[in-house]
């Protein structure tokens, strides 16, 4: 030959060529006893949001930022299931499937529907979303997962079975009931020692209120969600070696690629009970062409099994399950929950907790409003063609995923689930304003659905907006208030409407003058009017409002009550005009605010110093005050930033606590109100209602100036002298409290790297500490973070504004802007937080039933009158319930719901856990007939929690593991059967109980009055 | 609401949700007269290897070098075209197609029968792979499509009718025949004029014997083969904006994408005649997941047809050519090629003529071999069972695609395209051992296939290693050397054999003495010897030889001749040993060599002076010198590096021109060589043969040094005193020459940036230059590329060594190195070219028959007998045809193959242009009964050129294109329709006849004797 460089002469052994090589594969494998075996589980984890909004994740759009279209996964997975029967895949987030679903025409349809109930394609954990567990409210999540089990129950008639919380970050004691939970997502160390003592799988059992009752398996992944150790990503263009087994082609390696299957699998194998473990096949939005990992996953159970070492075989979570549950093995038990998350020394997911807290807001904000709504639309009678609270629920369902309230996903996502929420809110506030219509409106029809009352809300009062407040009175028009109740007892509160004029007058429904109070707005909240009217509505927010007018209401369960605003320039009872003082700070050492039975007593620095209750006989000192810690940048030589999930404080800064900060006290008859412009840039206000015993404190912070080149987290303290032992209580999802102790892990030996970071818990509904005579406890208007930071303090994260990414795939810096004419600046925040001091064992009550409140705020919706006529044609008080009848203070009505088919949806909860207070944690009884009185119960059935199967039926499949070491202490007290001749509904500590009730046909004319 | 940050108002259109939105598209368009038609044509372009081998290409191994799988392209297609009937694809390299066919189970390959008949699924160029332009032999072009249309043919009936080769780096002017052709890369200046006068779809006419004959429609992409420009690539992950026509969701942007799909549309119409344009939909390795393209075309089809303002359509090659041939217009005339390309003005792809020079020699030497190798498989007949030529077929075919012997693959593809060569040879030449012993040895039967002669061959023969001429002749034992002459006429040749002994003598088949001679090895060629026998090899090479045994032989056609070589010490007709005369230049001025006709005179400098042959009695005066270019590094502001696709020289550099070159000249009966070491890596021997009037002249050229830190790319440079008008000619693909002028194109104004670099052309059989008075032929031994860059010259690039990418994909710099024990040095090269100078129009005979024989060299087989008793047992000398009978000089035998059904296939070619040579451009026969003496033709079909169809049924079919401007003139000499009772075949010039011959059973005992 010519050239020196000739061929390589290695010969390989090749199978004759041109031959056919077509190898049916053997994928028929089931359980094999006495052997080692690998549920091999396909499976893509789709977010409902992230990096792409959920629109463009599905369609694939915006490829740019990730590549991803869930359209794809489902697409190509159709023919990949056919093509063999044994393959199998599990799908998790609904809000994708049922976008799929309504593309597809009805041949799809049967082979999915064939494929589902098969059990070769499986809908698990069944939400819309896989929700977070840490920012997340227990009546969205309880929503949530109701939405998606009902399409799942409806078309397919399958029950989710299985929990498949894989991704997020961290896990609260509250979840929904299934089989077993699987998830991956536990602090680095937590997990190291769980596998030195193989318990990773253990026996949770997250409620003490419940016992063993609630048990459930979970299932703790070794290392991740995705396949296992030694390459087998098999996504179109991944790395991985495929399994090449074509004889004719170079490279063959069907040898090597079963060992590297045999030794994952007994790596494993080393670290779990039983002879069973589970390779989870796939991850972030894989499966985009299903066939190219199934066609090697069929190979590697066909070889793999030839080999005979291992038994593998294609499987779910349901047959892991089983399997497991066969094996009858005693279970390690784990109690409370798994916060905080961290993968790293370094990196403790607690920022997420109040990452986005506007949006955190907006979500707590709409989801109170859906539950009223859904209320307002079962009275009105759910329309088919009007508006309805649908997507709104479609929403607020999507805002609970693990990268949507949790504020981990980019600007733009966030930008896209606050667009959702605007417009279910759209429509339901019109569903509401038609209903109250249709409710006030005398005479009015069943199903009414044009009434001639028009009503508007105003949700953009916390910025002082409301147009129907703009009425000009002076023309003998009043303004008509109807407040809306959707709790279930009654209430007294304040409220606040932003008025023009000095001379105001307020009577109630049946034409009382109502004593009320004129507060000057501050300016920092006119400030934040204008702009943000104009930066969001994209309009001229109009002349500004010179007052808040507050006045006492007083509103029945499940009901309205109304009240009339008007200018009686004569009238002696006109509105009080607050007295307003204004302190620099040194002159007046003992100011005092409060003009019932709790007091505040300022001291010179303008941080108030003594609380005083003269009820209970509570006095404190403590201190209110703000700091921020500097985010790690993470150029350092530790490249940890902190970001949007990632806390990592590199420093703490106070904010004024050495001089002094002038104050101005508004005083009247209904509240004083103490406001302090802490800084350039956080103002806070901080109220004593006359009629009311705890303190709500408002605060206004941003834009936080990061001209230092800093970013920072501004956190609120509360400090007060109480010896508190390291110890704090927060809660879980807004239901059972939870002791934390700093620096300590109850149930496992904690290294402590970050003793700020490492601290913060998620706070839903509130926080409190206690000294053993009292409690000090705060609650909060959202999810937030919160710590006890030293003994006697808490502090609540309120803001982060940072300038770096924190390295876990957002890739964006967490720093919201708000822009106008192409200004930007930082976001502003507004927001409270209650505060109560309580004799020691008596916090409990108003932490969960002023807590239920602080949920479900009363609903204001506003009409205007002409002259004094609104009552000749309007009923002005209603209640749905029997007047003289209220729920339990221990019962919240969760779910009033109704459905499609006319049913209803039925839910209460018990708010108190055993032994939580001495009166309310016992059992409690709901009489449905008096919920109900003008209504006849035809049929009602009690389901699950998610309301898609019999609770019966439930009861008896549901799988009961044992647990290693002495039987749980303490009897568990659950609500009996429901008699159905007596309608009454019990519930136990903690209890939800679920019900789909079918009302006969309407007893009086108004299918509801 | 708390947060100031509310959401974003802006409340979208959206129709009512949760409502099914299953849209069934209209893709049933056809072509709609009187609108612009878009023919979408859904394709992929494959690379049968690149910067992965084809296998790992095939099964999607190696995906961190490339993401592609062809497997996932196969496999998703399928379902994709069955969802919609409407769906087209074309599929172009068989050599996927196969691996991937014979994986398939009956029931896909009876659905995929389906899709090719009804013409949903088409199969273009069909050739195993789509092979280079420039670099590939016509006999490599033929053999490799014949054997992707015989599968075509077999499988599914099929006759690709459409060239598509797309990608190549500029195209030759010989085509194997199709009704059109498509491709893009032409030079970016032609594309410019072209795109003003419309003229990128014209009439080509490559080849001036055939006149209009061969006219071919052509289509050239107005940018690339990928979709036209406004983001219309649909790949699992690509950018451009899907349709999303959902209008539940987000971001619908029908309008936008249809917008986008008509501008894209106008702007391809406005360069190109009549209403038909064609949209490639597709590029690289694309379809991975095919839906996700076929998914957004369904709905550009029908969004942009509801549209109405343009007509669009599924479509193919087919079906689009049809469509402008109905359009019955007159296209522009082409004639002559598309060499050089350039894409940039600095960026001429003429590198890749000469780049992995050894791969392309092995190529070359491969392609003889495999000639050979058939016929004398079909002498022995086509085994079943025993080794084949079948993969030596397969591999040369895979070497042909544009990215292999181009030498722009990655070096990992390049070794893999060797190793396959390899393995093919190893195979073939079990073969031909076998075939020669089997044709040797009396008495053997019909289908032999175990005989007991064993011949061995010497691959390595250029670096002197030929284990089987290490016969100890001193035992008694000689040396056989079996001679077999592939071409149809009788050879005179001197072999070559290393010997140990200065004792030798050979004898020829009859027992007479030849007279040979003894060349001591240069040192130079035997230090290669043993590093690269180690490398290659694995083994050390054994004991060095000492001589060169050069002896002439006589072989018949299509046949062999034996002879022997051994020891006798005392014979007197012993063999001589060459005279050995070294010099260092000065002290001789005038030094002649050549014992023949033609005698070379040296000069002082030792560059060669005069020329002279005294049978023609030209005299001419030349130099023959080496020089290199510094490859440009695109460090600088030009980024624009020299690399394996692109020649950008920066600065050359003469080697040796002032001082004098040592020579050493060795004399003899049969040939007279002279060395020179021109400098520490380039070696040179010329030769010059008694019995031959042509210069011979071999170069051994590396490790080219880069110490200096700059790429060298080194020319030979043959300069004469002609004045050649700056034209010279190249062979196009070893057949048509075509007249090259420098710094001109004829048929477009091009404006010079690359004076050197786009003057380059491909040279496969040869390049010229002429004065009036005589013509100066270099012929080369692989492709390579030449020039003529002042008048009188002709350089040839020999061999490249660069350092870095030239940014067109391959990612890596063309730094061929050699190893051995980890020490690896750059690459030596090893070859030869021919030189001769006639008188002018005397030339081609040389270049046309000569050429064929350096294609297709002698073949050696060795073995040994024991003292003289091989003619007892052996025939020693061998013609298949009549001893009577040769080929006309203008003819070869391009093709002699058995088919797996016994049939042969049988292709000649006549070797001359029309007008080329006063007497052998003539029409030529060819008496098949004279070829096959003792064979009966049973059957005999003339076939199209790649066997695929009757050339009849062909030539009805064959759409007749119509041309601008006056009719072609001269008349064209074709052969004429062969009378199958006299079994003669004409040809005319430029001519190749294909048939399929089915011969009856053997006439005589022995198939073929």
């Amino acid at each position: 030959m010519g050239p020196v460089r000739l061929a390589l002469l290695a010969v390989v052994a090749l199978a004759a060529a041109g031959e056919a090589v077509y190898i049916p594969y053997n994928t028929s494998a089931g359980v094999v006893a006495g052997k080692l075996n690998v549920h091999v589980v396909p499976h893509t984890h789709d977010d409902v949001g992230w990096l792409k909004t959920v629109d463009q994740y599905y369609v694939g759009s915006n490829n740019s930022i990730q590549g991803a279209c869930v359209q794809n996964v489902l697409d190509s997975l159709i023919p990949a299931l056919l093509k063999d029967e044994n393959r199998k895949f599990i799908y998790v987030e609904q809000a994708f499937f049922q976008r799929w679903w309504r593309n597809q025409n009805d041949m799809i349809k049967d082979t999915v529907k064939g494929l589902i109930s098969s059990g070769r394609l499986e809908l698990i954990n069944g939400g819309m979303c896989m929700h977070d567990e840490a920012t997340v409210h227990y009546i969205d999540m309880i929503d949530q997962t109701t939405l998606g089990h009902k399409f799942i129950k409806e078309e397919f008639g399958q029950i989710p079975r299985i929990g498949w919380q894989i991704d997020p970050f961290g896990h609260s004691a509250v979840q929904v009931g299934f089989d077993a939970f699987y998830f991956f997502r536990i602090d680095y160390q937590d997990r190291d020692t769980r596998k030195e003592t193989k318990e990773l799988e253990v026996v949770w059992r997250g409620s003490k209120s419940f016992g063993s009752s609630a048990d459930i398996f979970a299932g703790i992944f070794p290392k991740n969600y995705e396949p296992p150790p030694g390459d087998f990503y098999f996504e179109v263009d991944d790395d991985s070696p495929v399994v090449q087994d074509d004889p004719l082609l170079f490279d063959y390696n069907v040898e090597e690629r079963v060992n590297d299957f045999v030794a994952a699998a007994l790596a494993q194998a080393n670290i779990t009970r039983t002879n069973h473990i589970m390779f989870t096949m796939g991850t972030d939005f894989k499966y985009q062409y299903a066939e190219s990992w199934f066609r090697n996953m069929d190979k590697l159970i066909h070889y793999v099994n030839k080999d005979g070492r291992i038994n593998a075989l294609y499987s779910t979570p349901s047959i892991y399950t089983d399997a497991k549950y066969a094996a009858n093995e005693q279970w390690p038990l784990k109690t409370n929950d798994f916060f905080p998350y961290a993968d790293n020394p370094n990196a403790y997911w607690t920022g997420y907790f109040t990452s986005r807290p506007a949006l955190k807001r907006y979500v707590r904000m709409m989801s109170g409003y859906y539950l009223a709504a859904r209320q307002l639309e079962f009275f009105k009678g759910k329309s088919k063609s009007g508006p309805t609270t649908d997507y709104l629920g479609d929403a607020l369902a999507l805002a609970q995923h693990h990268d949507a309230v949790t504020g981990t996903e980019k600007q733009h996502v966030a930008n896209d689930y606050a667009k959702r929420l605007s417009i279910g809110y759209t429509r339901a506030q019109e569903l509401v304003s038609t209903s109250l219509a249709c409710l006030t409106e005398l005479g009015s029809k069943s199903h009414c659905s044009s009434p001639t009352t028009k009503f508007s809300q105003c949700l953009l009062l916390n910025i002082t907006y409301c147009p129907p407040s703009q009425t000009d009175f002076s023309k003998g028009k009043s303004l008509v208030v109807l407040v809306y109740n959707s709790l279930g007892w009654k209430r007294e509160d304040v409220l606040r409407v932003p008025v023009f004029s000095d001379s105001i007058v307020v009577h109630d429904s049946e034409g009382r003058e109502v004593e009320s109070q004129l507060l000057p707005i501050a300016s920092a909240s006119l400030n934040i009017r204008d702009k943000h009217v104009k930066a969001y509505l994209g309009t001229s927010p109009g002349a500004k409002p010179k007052f808040w007018l507050a006045f006492p209401v007083s509103v029945p369960p499940l009901g309205f009550n109304t009240y009339f605003v008007s200018s009686m320039k004569k009238s002696a009872s006109v509105s009080s005009k607050s007295t307003i003082y204004s302190s620099q700070g040194s002159e007046n050492s003992n100011l005092q605010v409060g003009q019932g039975n709790l007091k505040l007593q300022y001291n010179a620095a303008g941080a108030f110093s003594l609380y005083s209750d003269s009820r209970t006989l509570i006095e404190a000192n403590f201190e209110q005050k703000y700091k921020y810690y500097i985010g790690q940048d993470g150029n350092g030589s530790d490249p940890q930033a902190s970001g949007a999930y990632i806390f990592r404080p590199n420093g703490t800064v106070p904010i004024k606590t050495d001089s002094q900060v002038p104050l101005t006290v508004l005083r009247g008859p209904i509240v004083d109100e103490v406001h302090q412009q802490i800084n350039s840039w956080i103002y806070q206000i901080t109220r004593v209602y006359k009629g009311k015993d705890y303190v709500e404190t408002e605060f206004i912070v941003g834009p936080v100036p990061t001209d230092d080149g800093n970013g920072k987290e501004v956190a609120a303290e509360i400090v007060s002298n109480m010896a508190t032992n390291k110890t704090f209580y927060t809660d879980s999802s807004g239901r059972d409290f939870i002791k934390r102790i700093r620096d300590y892990r109850s149930e496992w030996k904690i290294e402590v790297h970050q003793p700020i970071a490492g601290n913060y818990y998620p706070v839903n509904l509130g926080i409190y500490v206690e000294d053993g005579n009292k409690e000090l406890s705060v609650l909060v208007d959202r999810s937030i973070g919160g710590s006890s930071i030293k003994d006697g303090q808490i502090e609540l994260m309120l803001h982060r504004r940072l300038l770096h990414d924190d390295g876990r795939g957002v890739a964006e810096a967490l720093n919201e802007t708000v822009c106008l004419d192409n200004q930007c600046e930082g976001l502003i925040i507004e927001g409270k937080y209650y505060l109560k001091i309580d004799p020691q064992g008596e916090g409990s009550r108003w932490r969960r039933t002023f807590g239920q409140e602080i949920y479900s705020p009363l609903l204001l919706a506003f009409s205007e009158q002409d002259g004094g006529n609104w009552a000749n044609s309007h009923i002005p008080k209603f209640s749905a319930m029997d007047p003289t009848y209220s729920l339990p203070d221990s019962v919240a009505l969760l779910t009033l719901q109704e459905l499609e088919d006319g049913s209803v949806l039925l839910r209460f909860a018990h708010l108190y856990e055993a032994g939580e207070h001495k009166d309310l944690s016992a059992l409690a009884s709901v009489d449905l007939k008096r919920v109900f009185p003008n209504k006849k119960i035809g049929k009602i059935i009690e389901t699950s929690l998610s309301a898609n199967q019999e609770r019966a039926a439930m009861e008896k499949k549901r799988l009961k593991w044992k647990v290693q070491g002495p039987p749980a202490d303490g009897k568990v007290v659950r609500g009996g059967p429901m008699d159905p001749s007596k309608l009454v509904i019990e519930l136990g500590p903690m209890e939800i109980r679920t019900f789909i009730v079918n009302f006969e046909r309407s007893i009086s004319g108004k299918q509801l009055l």
